[in-house]
């Protein structure tokens, strides 16, 4: 094992900074959690305390100008996140984004250029994709154990729709909801999405229409590799966080299906009956974000590729993108810009 | 129980023809089977002598012209399917026909119209309706176990595909094999489809492509009171014929599995395995098949409606010829027709 | 197939009667049913009347003294079953006859000699030997496929208790319920039981400890090749009849599961639940009825062995008998008598 | 939350005193890691080191007499749990002692005394009570979600023998494996056991004889409150470490299933398969152990009962031993003794 440690300072002590800051200091070996800031210095004070960190700040550039500090993990909101990268990237700290960079392509375009001048690592916070079970159906597809890959289908519907307040600012439900689902076609099909067509419905709360988004949605999807993809989405699904995956193939077909709270089952006159899917996001997603903080860091200490790059970080915004055009359009195919 | 039986003829004595013989002298208490045709009279002769069935005849007009006959089964090819309904119920017969009734909308229209005339019973083969799982899965919907629908999926997918010299006459993948989930999908949905958009592509056999047609498609749907639909095709499931199911609403979601041969799970070093889902479809479907037999001889014998009448036939062929345009457009959505 | 029907004379037009007169007509191939008996005459009339069958009697020898008749189904009461078989076998039918043969030794051995003489086939009615999930699970530990047997487990469960007035005369829950039980560990083991241990309660229905019985046991066994086993039994299991084996070997092990009216699984906001298990034998069983049927026609037919002869009978009730007397002796182990 | 740590030593560094140092450090929120002893000095300051625990020793007694240290985790070899024990218990240290306490009851009964008297808390490290499967069984059970307990049933394969140097001085199978599963039977049953007969065989390895012991072994037991139990035990399940659980009452069963590295099924032309459960224990149960440190730190500080008490430690080691002399005596039901 290394015994150099990644000095990191976390930028936003938000719920996402908080989880990180958490897995930072107990669950992640190589990881010094070093400093932490957020505008709002309280908060930044409070966690700082709380796992004995002793520098806070209520300005980031604390951290960037902070020679012994390796790496940033960027938490603040969205619209900073493109900003910060770029000033990050020319401080010459390795870089973990929240996704997603940007909802403008320019922005996020800046920030590659950036990277790849300083020649920093750079990850996105597409944890799903360091899920046991998202991550073995992709190794499975990849060591070719289906085959060529023919469909992917991916279902994810939360388990309650936000408040219409989020809903208003969150950029619609393909940027906002489905682009992990985008990163996740991209992560088990190891192809690119080149067209897409998205049917888009609201039945779950008129308010979401006022807004101006769907709440339902199902997205074909054309992969450069010829593959077909499907997604389909709801903001509320009563039973839980619903999250299975199926890739299909020449030589067969793998599917990966909901995490529950236990495996028992039930008999009773009644009926015969499991768990539930885990209802929360953080709890489902547990293990997958200590193990992209874990990857993270590896990748930082060891000078090796990220997993989810600063490319992929790109590409689901252009799906969205495109998803969102051809859900205006009642389904007409959108090319994904490239 | 009805002492009186249902004479019934058989026209066609092919490989669904004998499948609807055998089980109507076996399985279906109120049937009664007095003739059966072909226009190869060896194979109606041999198939009533194996049953002891008395009456055959290489011409239907045997059958239809038979006053102690109630009853026939449409068996012969699909060309004949609409000229010969025309013809029995103008013989006053209650009719069982394959599916499709035609590929011709206004050959199916003028056998709506002369069924309608007769006052005939009239029933249309989607056999899968009587599958004990969709059938349930229906049952619950319609009994607003799940809520509104919302979302209806549907995989459907061969174990392996048909000689391409059928291919050629099929009229292509979304008459030939999508239709049956079309008609699934109206099942489940309780609702008509209004709009589609279909993405397919050649990646089983390009020798389909060449004969014009797809094997691997998506197919996105639109239904009358809002809900959505996805089914996704492929002419060759290496793991054998897969079927599956889910309705997912308001208030919940129901899914249904594929069926095997037995349900034991063996553990050893290398795996843990269950049986691969039933490959061949008369095998899949044959109690579903018997269902639907005893579905249509008790509706001619009590004089209640049949379960899938001709306006259900009529429909999964207006969805296929949309589905056919769309896809040919390269996904462009298609409204449906009236 | 076989040209030659194998004309069967049923005796006893009870439940069990109706049940095998009803798929001999409709489900077996070679089998023709000829006659049927019953000691109280309007039952055997109504059964062949409805099923088209010209003779019937109050008087089992009116099928013993018919020439044609090549077998019988003895389906009268377990009292009548070994005097029966014996005449039977004098009279040259084959036989096919309800468990258990007797409940005593004795009578058991003599039907076995007679048969002997006799030359006929005797098959015992151990249906669940022919059940599609049990017989697979033979299947693989016969071909080897979970190694040398090592412990072999039953889980066997009645939805309901007898009524009390059948418990009194039924031999006790040993001879009555697990006798299926002893059957199935040997068919899966391959081997004779040696040893049991047998530890009862009564926890269901206290008139059930009144009447000298119990209604749960745990009944531990030894098989001649070294191997373990045990049955669990419950006289009621309020989800249904619980019917689990698993087979534990030295490469493996193989589990098979409950029989379910669907394979649907529900979500709602309250659980996930599936389909309970069956809950009546009689349609748990169906298809094993069925088969076993069919395997002595064909065993008649074929002049091959039947799959559960005479001497299969005889072995179930001798553990029976050792069962309950370790039971009443507190689980005191006893060897099973050859 | 409790601002108030407790301060911890470890008193020995093998395989599971690691174990529990790492788990102290980073995932027990309320702990606090003080020291560490072995009577192997370089691997107590070995693992203190790599934790940054200041003390270190090879004599446990710098932290039985340090004021400063409120708890102590007995992770020596078995035959000190119980002298260790004593002398924290003298020294006022609250107390989590690995299983078993001793293979000596009047050893254990000192324990218990000595634990009495000071007043400290004594949890003993049945670890397989806080998984959360077994855990969420017990909680249905406890709160009569299948009404009274009829049947308990634990099914415990480890997946590979022990070297045969640790058999012969494992004190035997009883003692050594299914300790746990006597455990776990009276934390399901909510009741003790009163009465057990063990059939045993050597079917594993051959060598396990040759050292007086068996290697596969099915327990049956009787409860204080009427139910019957069954334990069945191998010593090498080829497929990985079989630890399921089911329990059957009046109102319905439950059951608790194996936890396997994904929940994803591949589907190919020659098996449907899903993971085989996980090998190896410390794997299986890493989130129990780290369950059961948080509830004996919380018991500490809050002055809660632990959910393992002293007395649970004794009561297995009874059952145990009454097992053995069962299972030489060839099954012969024996008492446990009070």
């Amino acid at each position: 094992m290394s015994e150099k440690k990644l000095r990191i300072g976390i930028i936003g002590a938000g719920r996402i900074g908080k989880l990180h800051a958490n897995n930072l200091i107990s669950r992640v070996p190589g990881a010094e959690l070093a400093a932490i800031s957020d505008v709002y210095e309280p908060a930044a004070k409070e966690l700082a305390e709380k796992l004995g960190v002793k520098v806070y700040s209520n300005d980031y550039h604390v951290i960037l100008n902070d020679p012994t500090i390796d790496a940033v993990f960027i938490c603040s909101s969205t619209d900073t996140h493109s900003p910060i990268s770029i000033e990050a990237a020319k401080a010459h700290k390795h870089i973990f984004c929240e996704k997603p960079i940007d909802h403008d392509l320019d922005k996020i375009r800046a920030v590659l250029d950036e990277v790849k001048k300083a020649g920093v690592k750079y990850q996105v916070g597409f944890n799903r994709r360091f899920d046991r079970n998202f991550k073995h159906v992709h190794e499975v597809v990849k060591s070719g154990g289906i085959g060529d890959v023919q469909i992917v289908k991916v279902t994810s519907r939360d388990p309650e729709a936000p408040p219409i307040s989020y809903v208003k600012v969150s950029g619609g439900i393909f940027v906002d909801m489905t682009i992990h689902d985008f990163d996740m076609v991209r992560y088990l099909s190891g192809s690119e999405v080149v067209e897409v067509s998205a049917f888009g419905a609201c039945l779950v709360n008129p308010e979401i229409a006022a807004a101006g988004d769907v709440d339902t949605c199902i997205i074909t999807l054309k992969f450069a590799n010829g593959a077909l993809g499907v997604i389909d989405n709801s903001r509320q699904a009563v039973y839980g966080y619903d999250q299975r995956i199926e890739v299909f193939g020449s030589k067969g077909c793998i599917t990966a299906d909901n995490e529950t709270p236990n495996n028992t089952t039930l008999y009773t006159k009644d009926s015969v009956s499991k768990e539930k899917p885990l209802w929360f996001f953080l709890e489902r997603y547990n293990d997958a974000f200590i193990e992209e903080e874990k990857s993270f860091v590896e990748a930082c200490l060891n000078n090796s590729e990220t997993v989810v790059g600063a490319f992929d970080g790109l590409q689901p915004v252009l799906i969205a993108i495109a998803a969102k055009e051809s859900c205006e359009k009642g389904g007409v195919p959108v090319k994904v810009a490239k």
